[in-house]
């Protein structure tokens, strides 16, 4: 009888876990040992960092119901896990990893899960490296738990700035609206940079009349501050009071501790191949990795749940001796922006113009209106939809859709096309589904590909 | 100059007029010139027969308002269109077609796109041919007005009897519940008998939460009557009074004008070639045709709006001279019944198991529960999704869903593996969009393409 594999987990969320799971599954199909560990600095355990906006808006009723499963339910599968231990180091060629505790972990495979923390600006911090008071991100279920107290504490009639408007965001200032404050979103760029400028001027109008201050093109250079707690927020174009501030511009891998060892980017990143493996003995998935686009073949950061339980998975079956793989992604994304009377579904699949342009194609893209459901429905709501495909090859290069209450999902019909690799006609003629309350006659993604496809 | 070609179009509803509309816009590219006189044995041009239900329940403030495009917008367009003008016979070889009023049309080239009017059985039927009084079907614009008309005359408290369970019959059994009468559903088979049982049980379950009374394997042996007016309906297993009689138990090509002159199916249907073309100088698209769909090469009957567009057009195009096709579909449909606090969104797309048996494949197929959100969501509805797969090739073959609000239009992208000839594990593994108010990290879609995927 051999020594069981020694596996050594860092993040004890989605990757890591969809890793952990998936290799005991795979290991009792190919009859391998396997003795895993997981080690997390955070003290919750695999916990969707996507529902914290909703927590805060008070859709979710307490932190503990993000928690997909608890620490127990992880240990009862046979995973030895070790909340709240950070990795401080790792030796790669020794095959070591020493935790803040000094306690040092020999490894057979080593699992780097470890996510990406939320990045914060010099002017949001104390001379301590603290935020001052009333300063925040959106990250960790702590994260979510202390918005709460805050809001609390700041009570009805407060004003938030929301610094960043991309995905978390704009789902932050919804909260924030819903909590009954008021509500300002700087950002550096526009709403929502991740969509086409038409498409995001939607967005930008929808965000206004929900009764948010939109400052675009607005680069903060500090705080007003009494004592250590802030007051108010100045940036390049103006000062706006603020009882508190939610910094959402971004997130950062946490691969620090592999620096000189392993490959990473330069914004930090790693890029495993389709099994997850990285180096010899080294495994990674999740945030703190970039993720192939298949579209063309581009390496980016996307830091999204649906990447890291697919790459997870896939990395546990390889390491436990299977076979599947993650073979890469289209660049699919959604989200809402909902207050009042405003219902926005925001949605993209595929290459931005930009990008199509890099990856040296003819891109012709135009964007189409419509409605998500017969126009004599009272289910009918506006929807906009870009398409984007090749000139020569026809081939579908991009979508993109705002609109109103059944818009966002559409994009999967074409997140489908473009990973099939199809062309805008195969999105023009397929058969999709039709219903009054469901789509008018010509479904309008169909309308919007007819109308690219008359134009190649 | 030449004379222009003289196209005889029989039928002003969805193919018929796609079909004159884009033959038009295809003659301008091509330098063609066509003359088009449109025929059409109704009052009304161009209206969404799909609609009726809803207008019906009162969803649509007037039969006006399910008129696409009047008769007027069309004649503008250059079409001469004559309504109200019924073709009695066709001479293909002297290629002329005779009207009702006995006028004789010459033609260059024909377009028969006759529709397929409501089956109506003959215990319905006086013995002049007419149905007796409160008896009815559900087809034409003026059948929707009957509707409202006798909806109004029974007035409160009154008993539907709707025969027939598939689209149409519980569309309108939703109708007539939300405009507060009494309901009863007799199928000769079950509710929806174009999903799967297990599938379809949860319709009936829908259904009969709803307050309906539906009565599965139920055959109409006749009516009950006070002068020539319904007031019961028989069957092998029973009675019930009702006042009013909705019979929605199909639809039959019009085709009897051709007999003997095209090749026909039993079922009186035409078969044409992907650019509409069914024999020399003869064209047809719509609901008189059977569809080719492409996952087993089968025609099949099914008479539906989108086909009747998309074929239409190709038709349309072909005969101007373009190159459009209509390539086949994947045999996807939707509806919805919903009332009070039932609310079932109902979709399929490709093949049941029998046809997949028929085909010669080892269909491997699971039913997979779940939500339409992430569970701590406000949104998260129940979902359960029936996925289909061939054991050999992975093929993906069929998937059926029946779900709460944002469940139904999630066909589409199973519809777009299926076009694209894709397997289950596309399907598993592609990149749909996750975000806590539209899915649950791995989207429930996946997760049943991931559990067949795991039996293969």
């Amino acid at each position: 009888m051999t020594a069981p594999t020694r596996v050594v987990v860092i993040g004890a969320d989605a990757a890591g876990m969809s890793a952990a799971h998936q290799a005991l599954r795979t290991a009792r199909r190919t009859g391998r040992e396997l003795a895993i560990t997981v080690l997390d600095k955070g003290t919750h355990t695999s916990y969707s960092a996507c529902g914290i906006p909703y927590l805060m808006a008070g859709d979710v009723a307490s932190a503990e119901d993000l928690v997909a499963r608890s620490g127990d339910a992880h240990r009862d599968a046979g995973i030895d896990l070790r909340m709240s231990t950070e990795v401080v180091s790792a030796d790669l060629s020794a095959r070591t990893v020493t935790t803040d505790g000094g306690d040092v972990l020999e490894y057979d495979e080593l699992v780097v899960a470890t996510g990406a923390p939320a990045v914060v600006p010099d002017w949001a911090l104390r001379p301590d490296g603290t935020p001052y008071g009333g300063v925040g991100t959106v990250k960790t279920l702590d994260d979510g738990a202390s918005w709460l107290e805050r809001f609390a504490e700041v009570g009805d009639g407060g004003h938030v700035v929301v610094v960043g408007a991309g995905y978390v965001g704009v789902e932050v200032a919804e909260a924030a609206l819903r909590k009954g404050f008021g509500v300002t979103v700087l950002t550096r760029t526009r709403g929502m940079s991740m969509l086409e400028d038409e498409m995001s001027d939607l967005v930008n109008v929808g965000l206004c009349d929900a009764g948010i201050e939109l400052v675009l093109g607005a680069e903060v250079t500090g705080l007003e501050l009494d004592g250590d707690r802030v007051t108010g927020v100045h940036w390049d174009g103006g000062t706006r009071d603020a009882d508190l501030v939610v910094v959402a511009i971004g997130v950062r891998p946490a691969t620090a501790f592999l620096e000189g060892q392993v490959e990473l980017t330069d914004g930090g990143a790693l890029r495993p191949d389709p099994h997850g493996r990285v180096a010899d003995h080294v495994w990674a998935a999740g945030d703190c990795c970039e993720v192939r686009r298949r579209l063309d073949d581009e390496w980016v950061f996307r830091p999204l749940g649906t990447h890291a339980n697919k790459h997870g998975r896939a990395l546990g079956d390889s390491l436990a001796g299977g076979s599947l793989t993650f073979d890469g992604m289209t660049d699919t994304s959604i989200t809402r922006f909902s207050y009042g009377e405003v219902h926005l579904e925001i949605a993209r699949t595929g290459l931005s113009r930009s990008d199509a342009e890099a990856a040296g194609h003819e891109p012709v893209a135009l964007l189409t209106e419509g409605t998500t459901a017969s126009g004599y429905m009272p289910e009918a709501e506006p929807i906009a939809l870009w398409v984007m495909a090749d000139r020569t090859t026809r081939r579908l290069l991009g979508v993109q859709v705002v609109g109103g209450h059944g818009a966002g999902k559409r994009i999967d019909a074409a997140a489908a096309v473009l990973w099939a690799g199809g062309t805008v006609d195969d999105l023009a003629w397929m058969d999709l589904a039709y219903a009054p309350p469901f789509s008018t006659a010509w479904e309008i993604l169909q309308v919007a590909a007819r109308r690219v496809a008359e134009r190649l």
